[in-house]
């Protein structure tokens, strides 16, 4: 299973993966009609810059971008199935939830898919988009309001003035999704949040469960693989203490020697961050969504790790399947392949990866730290007090922890109504949302064999059968919703 | 009943009324304390300056004021009375609110008064505040973040961190309320709304009804009274027509001849605001709340009217009741008595009148018009086009219409919970608010002899039994909240 190493690193690019929360990430991709595909057209729509200040910029507008069909719906009458788009480009998303587009063929639904300011080619600056102070207009109330704003315009434009609007989304986009619920429930009827982790985002949950859950995935498949990452991890860092770094470059296949502890650090993050995406992408068919992904990574990975060969060599073969999937790379750039940020499960690479870092310096809190006592990881602590560090010298600007909590309804959920909350078990995100309901409209989900948000993802054959069962009761709960709301509106 | 007027014209900043939405405005008052008051003490807050930019002005503060007494309080248990502040200095809406401490003291709770931001003494840059684009921040949004941060870090300071929260508000600082209900149910566990003309002012109403339901207020009282008001105005409007200056200035007591139609139109603004006032602040005590007005203005003011004298000399001593309540001046100066602006019901004089002048030209939509058809005014029409073309050149902004019904649940009102919107059926702002229940948790407690906000006011002898009834309905449900929040967050 090993993978050689070769190409031209200046070919990184085209293979650079995304990390942590779903696709910050960025590859364009050239997108030809494909019947089996929905014939999404590309269009943009005029939007306020600054909603929450008539002064800043002289009540300039931007252009956001958004994907929207009507092959499938009933023109005046079925509802409108919107996707509240998450940090990256809107097509990532569109190609990799084709369960929004099964269901409004279904539910006979206008599909949009809205594209989040600054991500993709919704940049309201352009290329000056992430220099200070422009970065300041990306806020999730200002994502929040386009989508509220671009709704209520859209609305009587497609003849839709009485149409239902149910909001998707998964991990941010499904917080992004309950937040328009609570927000604007003029203006959406339900919410389908998946893979959401609404509670450890906005700092109400365990710093150490993210990791921890990283780790309960490969110890599940066997104790012993996880016993052999610890292993490999310890190994480096015996190797690191001596500064044994050409056995350590050897080991890796990196493309320089790591001369320092920082050098060391980053190689960590690096690995990390492998067994990350393999956790969160441990779907049961390969997939090309944040990079390219085997079937059931998470089972290959620890077959490598069990494989007998050299703890150090396989560790760098199970980072391969994540950085080098293609077998093109002759050796690894530690800090080309990843970017340490504000965000310990990743920020990706490239602009998207910018608008990322800035979020988690703001208002996403994502302090998760790796001990190596609840995770098989080596100790990498990320506090507040890391955080306001890094980000008022990345970014100028200084987090406000609690914000996310006071803003977004805190402890105070289960005062809100029609939200589905699915999770899947395998996903490290999933233990930081809503897993168990909070009402009879606040229903969570739990996926027993399911990835980050597989449920959003297109039937396949492979699919388990939880994930077929977590469908059908979403499909019957947004039938309901969309029903009651047009009773209501009467 | 014919008020001399006497006194000089620089005296006049200490005798300027307020107008439209309640007490935007602003004679500093020594506030010495007093037994039968209670014992507010003044503090500061160091606030976030802008919630929704994080690198606008380098995350800076300012300092808003509050005021707190705790005289009441069940210390650690008993509730938390939160007034969200709204146009003015927020010692007038203290003083002329006694129903909250009343009930404080009945239900053993903590009192705040929390100042908004760009009024008083709550001035985010100090004299710069109004300059462009350091106004900016003054939006509703960036107002109720600010109470919510306020009381979410207050609370453990306080050892309250146990103790349900209730806001409190009249008109603008009521809608303010019904707001932090919606947006923030995690902070507040119920609001009363006095007099909030919630819909109207989002746009959701008849342009017609403010003026049609001042002049309601007289006709009740006298149908002959409308006629009269009616033929002063034909009056006023014949001898200019015939630019009968001379004759205009010598019947309503001018400083200075009027000279153009400008000046006419200043003047009947001037005059329709007088019977504004007298509808808004009806009550049947006299009172020093925006300006000083006698027990049951409209019955004075049409006395005053029907007294058998030249017409216009009556409409100018009727006029006199809010304009010369002392009858200290000798004349009446259009220009500095009243100040056109955003708000056609009155802006006020001073710095508060400023801020609520941008504030009707950013969020706040009242594009309310007198016609002569369904009220007893002249034409007077202020619409959309209007408000534009004044608010661009005025504050280099573009009023977006539709907003506030966006932004804050429009339609959908009727999925909130625990908020009283209370109305007095004399206020010409009542119909522009909520004045059915909307569900078993929405409630409209309708006062048939209130005028605006009644019954936030001090228990008086002169009450009539409709706002007696009503406190009590309040007093009532508002313990059941604070009953219903205990056992929620248990």
């Amino acid at each position: 299973m090993a993978r050689q190493m070769f190409g031209f690193i200046a070919l990184l690019c085209l293979y650079a993966v995304t990390q942590g929360l779903p696709s910050r990430h960025i590859q364009t991709k050239h997108h030809e009609p494909n019947k089996d595909q929905p014939q999404f057209k590309e269009k943009y729509f005029t939007q306020i810059l600054d909603h929450f200040n008539f002064n800043s910029m002289g009540n300039g507008t931007y252009d956001q971008r958004y994907l929207i069909t009507d092959q499938y719906w009933k023109r005046g009458y079925g509802p409108i199935f919107f996707y509240t788009g998450n940090e990256g480009d809107i097509w990532e998303f569109a190609l990799n939830s084709g369960f929004i587009t099964e269901l409004a063929a279904d539910q006979k639904a206008l599909v949009i898919f809205a594209e989040h300011r600054y991500y993709g080619k919704s940049l309201p600056f352009g290329q000056d988009s992430f220099s200070i102070p422009e970065v300041g207009l990306l806020t999730v109330e200002q994502a929040l309001a386009d989508f509220a704003v671009m709704i209520t315009a859209l609305k009587p434009q497609l003849g839709a003035s009485e149409c239902p609007v149910i909001v998707f989304g998964g991990s941010y986009g499904g917080m992004l999704s309950v937040y328009m619920r609570l927000r604007y429930p003029n203006i959406v009827a339900g919410a389908l949040a998946a893979s959401a982790p609404i509670l450890s985002t906005a700092g109400m949950g365990d710093s150490r469960q993210f990791f921890q859950d990283v780790t309960h995935d490969f110890e599940s498949y066997a104790p012993e693989c996880r016993d052999a990452v610890r292993g490999a991890f310890q190994k480096l860092q015996d190797l690191s203490e001596v500064e044994d770094y050409s056995r350590i470059q050897a080991a890796f296949s990196l493309c320089k020697p790591p001369s320092s502890q920082k050098d060391i650090h980053q190689l960590n993050g690096l690995l990390r961050n492998a067994f990350t995406l393999m956790a969160m992408l441990d779907y049961p068919y390969s997939t090309h969504f944040m990079g390219n992904m085997p079937a059931n990574p998470v089972k290959v990975g620890c077959d490598i790790m069990l494989s007998g060969a050299d703890l150090l060599q396989a560790l760098r073969d199970t980072a391969g399947i994540v950085y080098n999937s293609t077998g093109i790379l002759k050796c690894f750039d530690l800090y080309s392949l990843y970017v340490e940020c504000a965000d310990p499960t990743g920020c990706g690479l490239g602009f998207n990866s910018l608008a990322w870092d800035y979020q988690a310096c703001t208002e996403i809190e994502l302090c998760f730290e790796s001990n190596n006592v609840t995770d098989m990881f080596p100790p990498m602590p990320f506090t507040e007090a890391h955080r306001e560090q890094y980000c008022s010298k990345r970014w100028g600007v200084i987090p406000r922890p609690g914000w996310l909590k006071t803003q977004f309804w805190g402890s105070a959920l289960s005062s809100a109504s029609n939200i589905i909350f699915s999770n899947g078990d395998l996903d490290p995100w999933a233990n930081g949302g809503v897993r168990k309901s909070l009402s009879s409209s606040l229903v969570a989900i739990n996926i027993s064999e399911g990835a980050h948000h597989l449920d959003l993802r297109s039937s396949n054959d492979a699919d388990p059968l939880s994930v077929i069962t977590a469908r059908k009761t979403e499909a019957d709960t947004i039938s309901q919703w969309v029903k009651m709301e047009r009773r209501r509106s009467k």
